[in-house]
């Protein structure tokens, strides 16, 4: 077992946008360099909240993967695969379900706050309960050393470490490693209305759109509020279309802005015509591997095949080891 | 699908005795010769109430799958398999999980009985909580359209027919027929001291015992505690050792049994000893076939290497159709 490894998932919610990259793309692709990193579609996962709306599970997988691909995820440098067609996660946990009291569960502090934030939904199924002991499954089929958490899931994270202590405690061998947290900084990414970026909230921009769409967006962000007429002075710090496209800006550009903003020099809309290049510029690349990667489905049914034998084969060796330990 | 399908299981306590030969297997003797018919060894499921004591797992399931073989479970007639073999199981129990609501299994009215019967034991775990989600996937996993039950389990397979209703009604498609219940009837069979035969008590009579060791134990059985001296009538009704050994006497020596110790013309001991040999006469064949079983694992091994494989595709065909429903 590699004591650099790291395992991290995404629920299949469709294409990917901007928040997605820096929220976690751009972490996994420099994790990449590093570590031996298993990523996962966690296509089961969605059905703790989705399963009465499943019909299209398969179609956002196959999006998902399609922009980690395009935006530089590397299956030669790491395990990419779908967690519904990697068994041993369902016999993982099916196991773990027996050794995790109901009680760790139930004091699981997301557990009653998404319960009461999605009360449209019913969350009242056996299997959300069971949500952290399926990521445990999840973590620790793969012995993995690391695993990349936003302040949030710290709580989940816990859980994973006190099962896999309970495990190893109980059955007297150190099956499981205690995965660490790598907590990962990520820049907030707005979107065009100035709240965070989210595709529940129509206001974001997808790797999977066409330049042509992605201009369009940029023009029609939010600019600084207090900038009335051409000639006030404005100011960027105060401006939702620059805080999202200075990501993209080269440090020049960004001090030509801010002093052309600020001495009324530029107008919005030629500032934003500027702005939206330097994003489609930065996207071309990606869009382009993207369009490339739609083009041969093979290519990423192969991708796919690879990796899931690959991360079947090593999670059929902890579980000839968990078998083993229970005398199965 | 065949709509002649059986599935039962048993959970692995080790070495089998006259009760379990009563009460579950001379049932499935009769079952295999119309039905189709799935019979598994339940190890999984003693995780449930076992999972800080798995020591003799695997030992307990080999002795209970020779008692199988031996007492004419035949393998040309049905699959012969272990649970924790056929990973479809646990891949259903996951995706089974998602539509259950909690409710259902706390209200599961052995729930709460079995915390308390078995104060002694830690029943708080998720995966005792979950047991009839499991026990759901073991039986629809096959498409079973009937399962052998007792009355104290009626209410078990009632989730299992709500659980399957539910996956049809929520995927829009009949992937499972609900089971029906086969209620089966069974002779009480006492142990040597008037209880219930049990593992438990101390109290029973094994197939893998000795003609001998089973002779000893059928003369230290309890008789009518009327009948005080030689002299004086008895009454086989009143009997233990005629209530158990009755169940293999050909009925004119049971006539006889019954003039002879009313009249005082047999003693105990004598009359035992008439029992006991036709007890053993009985069991001899079966005893036969243990030994030879004992002597040849690989046969057993490939026994069960043919069951599990013929589950496993059942399952995965079964799985695929899930899947299907589901767009996984
Ligand atoms: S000039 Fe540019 S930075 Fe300034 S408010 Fe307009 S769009 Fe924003
Ligand atoms: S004579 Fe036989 S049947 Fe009668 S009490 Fe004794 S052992 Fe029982």
């Amino acid at each position: 077992m590699s004591n650099k490894r790291i395992v991290s998932g995404m629920r299949p919610t469709g294409k990917l946008h901007l928040g997605h990259f820096h929220g976690v793309l751009a972490n996994w692709r420099e994790l990449q360099e590093e570590y031996e990193c298993f990523f996962f579609a966690a296509d089961w996962h969605s059905l703790t909240t989705e399963y009465d709306n499943t019909a299209g599970i398969r179609q956002n997988t196959d999006e998902m993967i399609l922009d980690w691909l395009a935006f530089g995820v590397d299956p030669a440098k790491c395990v990419i695969f779908r967690q519904s067609r990697v068994p041993q996660h369902a016999e993982l946990n099916l196991i773990l379900s027996m050794i995790t009291p109901v009680s760790w569960l139930e004091r699981n502090p997301t557990y009653k706050e998404m319960q009461e934030n999605l009360s449209t939904k019913d969350l009242s199924t056996f299997g959300f309960l069971g949500y952290p002991v399926l990521m445990a499954s999840d973590i620790i089929v793969y012995k993995a050393s690391k695993v990349p958490v936003g302040h949030d899931q710290l709580p989940h994270l816990e859980i994973t470490r006190e099962i896999a202590r309970r495990f190893n405690y109980l059955y007297n061998r150190e099956v499981f490693p205690e995965p660490a947290a790598l907590l990962t900084e990520t820049p907030k990414v707005l979107g065009l209305d100035g709240r965070k970026m989210s595709k529940s909230y129509g206001n974001a921009i997808f790797l999977s759109e066409s330049a042509e769409e992605t201009r369009k967006k940029v023009m029609s962000m939010v600019t600084d509020t207090q900038r009335v007429r051409r000639s006030d002075p404005g100011e960027p710090d105060r401006c939702v279309a620059f805080s999202l496209n200075s990501l993209y800006l080269p440090e020049e550009k960004k001090a030509d802005i801010y002093a052309g903003c600020r001495s009324a020099a530029i107008g919005c809309v030629e500032c934003k015509k500027l702005q939206a290049e330097y994003l489609v510029q930065t996207l071309a690349p990606y869009r382009a591997r993207r369009d490339e990667l739609t083009e041969k489905p093979g290519l990423v049914a192969e991708i796919l095949a690879e990796g899931e034998a690959r991360a079947a084969t090593e999670a059929a060796r902890t579980m000839a080891e968990v078998r083993d330990a229970l005398n199965l």
